[in-house]
């Protein structure tokens, strides 16, 4: 059984190391992939987007383990989720919930209390203590009945992000922002659809603008079509309508980042 | 056999992935974890420190390789230490021994030239050449008798760390910063009897001293008890006192670093 | 089978993860090993050097998915070259040319619209879509000829690094920076026959100079045989002269960068 580990924990520490200790020791013949440990401390949009977009890339019965906690220790829950084909662990802030509601919930266990914690639960690394041995022993075919107390399904947090305004007669839409990878690309809350309703098509001029910036761009099947420091905009390899700068930053071009609503105009030519 | 690696190496280049060849190429049933590969560069207390504080959580019987390293090539030692539950490999620098006198040093063997380097070993890389190959051979099942030649324990370069000083009529203890990490939350070579003896309780508020800076914290579970951006002082997960700013970094604030010493001060109401 | 993996995707997305999820979904008893994802973003030069000299420490018949790739969804091709010991697959862009010729190609395939790519194939993303999909498959026992259209090998695009000049009587020699490691150490298009045709010895001092800045180093084994803060040069684990300042950046210093010339100058004493 493959478990799939998320965090905010960067790659200086030992914390993920250890989290993976902790998995081999409960069940040797667990394997585990890394999806990333860089996303942006405490943020918890960025990991739950990463999350929506990568699972349908993983095998059916997947378990993904996701920690990024700014309430560790406090009062918060930590859930179980069951889904039509994953199983998601971790805090009860959101962070599973996109991916959740997307593949459709099963069952939901409040683990924070769960049997099979470490024997002792330190106040701040709930991904040892907590969530990597309750996967570890998921992994092992503990039923999950077992591992902690079943909760409604509306019980989880969630996390609320807009849906896009269009305005057709203006030809712009506004959006959030969802991610920003690391080459400065962003992707907004908006797909194919709202690209086609307002009739934009390829080789159209597109302006973005921010809160203080602006960025023309152009829409194109990949940032290569191009040149070199320009404006891309395309529907990204997640269905997402993405704003690029080739082998440049757009989000520092932009100054934005996740949360924020861009507007994206059609220029008339 | 689980073969876990640490260095300071970081994520750039491909040192590490050939370390991995070069194991799977001895041994292809090897199973290889990353401790990590961010230790700062050429610090020997951080990759002991890890070391120390995370073996606990990995199986009985793991390979421990450590490669931090500013004299490779020159004349000091490698080294294989067997200690009650696990193999540590690395340079004879310090790097080895926070955690082979805590667990307990059974058999220490130089193998700065054994038979199982790689057949040209170079002056720079000897996690390559010479640690990466011992291991894979040792977990391959070779007798620690065959990879190298017997040393006693006292052979073993030692890290010395101060005990804390505490002054219990002042109210305020001195301590040693152990690591630092990426949050820049720092712990202290202190643990819960340090803050026991000074009488220190939950909620109390102390005050942290550095060469030039000074940073207020309160005495909690964890950083989330307090607001954004304030002081947190609490027993951090590996039982050491921690010092946090919440969303913040205390590290910068206090401009300190491992190896410096920090005055934790309780404040009279 | 061993699938190694090297892209420019950084440790922030989660490219990389949901690359190893294809390949596991495919085949689970695939075994992946990172190579490095840190390569500078966009740099040909620095993935093909890497796959060049991290080859020979990987097991035969390994598995080499590379992708640095600022053409996607552009017209360039994609590669599956079969070399005497292993399997190589990415963009045809160069990056797996060094490698491919120094240990010579036996087959090459064109994999640009194999029938092994995922059903959908995104204009942004073809480690995911194509490459990983692709290695899985072969690494499941595919014959090479079913995953695409054969080509011969002198239509593989290639890197051109020029050879050194060697100024014999001007003891002398300049040579093209092939990479820059995470610590700012130098690796020239040179070797030891170089460095023996000018007569250069152990303790000789050496100039080097980039553009615009010069730094003085000492021919010695490894960077720790000099003073901290002092210039070294060597052959290095890799067989290349390399310019290392002990604890410091020489190529900071220097201001120098990959594909860019450097002149070493023996000192006359």
């Amino acid at each position: 059984m493959l478990i799939v580990l998320q965090t905010d924990f960067g790659y200086k520490d030992p914390y993920v190391g250890v989290m993976k200790g902790v998995i081999k020791t409960i069940n040797p013949d667990a394997e585990i992939i890394d999806l990333t440990h860089g996303v942006a401390r405490h943020s918890i949009l960025e990991a739950a987007f990463n999350l929506l977009v990568s699972a349908e890339y993983f095998p059916s019965g997947t378990i993904f383990v996701t920690v990024v906690d700014p309430g560790v220790g406090t009062g918060r829950r930590a859930l179980l989720i069951q889904t039509r084909n994953y199983i998601l662990i971790g805090p009860d802030n959101g962070v599973l919930s996109l991916l959740a509601f997307k593949d459709g919930v099963l069952k939901v266990f409040d683990i924070s209390n769960s049997p099979y914690r470490l024997p002792k639960v330190s106040s701040t690394f709930h991904g040892r203590d907590v969530f990597a041995p309750v996967a570890a022993w998921v992994s092992k075919g503990v039923p999950l009945e077992r591992v902690g107390t079943p909760l409604p399904s509306e019980a989880i947090a969630k996390l609320q992000i807009e849906e896009p305004y269009v305005n057709v007669e203006g030809g712009w839409f506004e959006a959030t922002v969802l991610s920003v990878d690391v080459f400065g690309n962003i992707s907004l809350n908006a797909g194919v659809e709202v690209v086609e309703s307002l009739g934009i098509r390829r080789n159209d001029k597109l302006v973005v603008e921010g809160l203080n910036n602006k960025l023309e761009c152009t829409m194109v099947n990949t940032f290569g079509d191009v040149g070199v420091g320009e404006g891309a905009c395309y529907i990204n390899s997640w269905g997402f309508f993405e704003i690029a700068l080739n082998q440049g930053d757009a989000s520092r071009m932009l100054n934005t980042r996740t949360l924020e609503k861009l507007r994206v105009i059609r220029k008339h030519v």
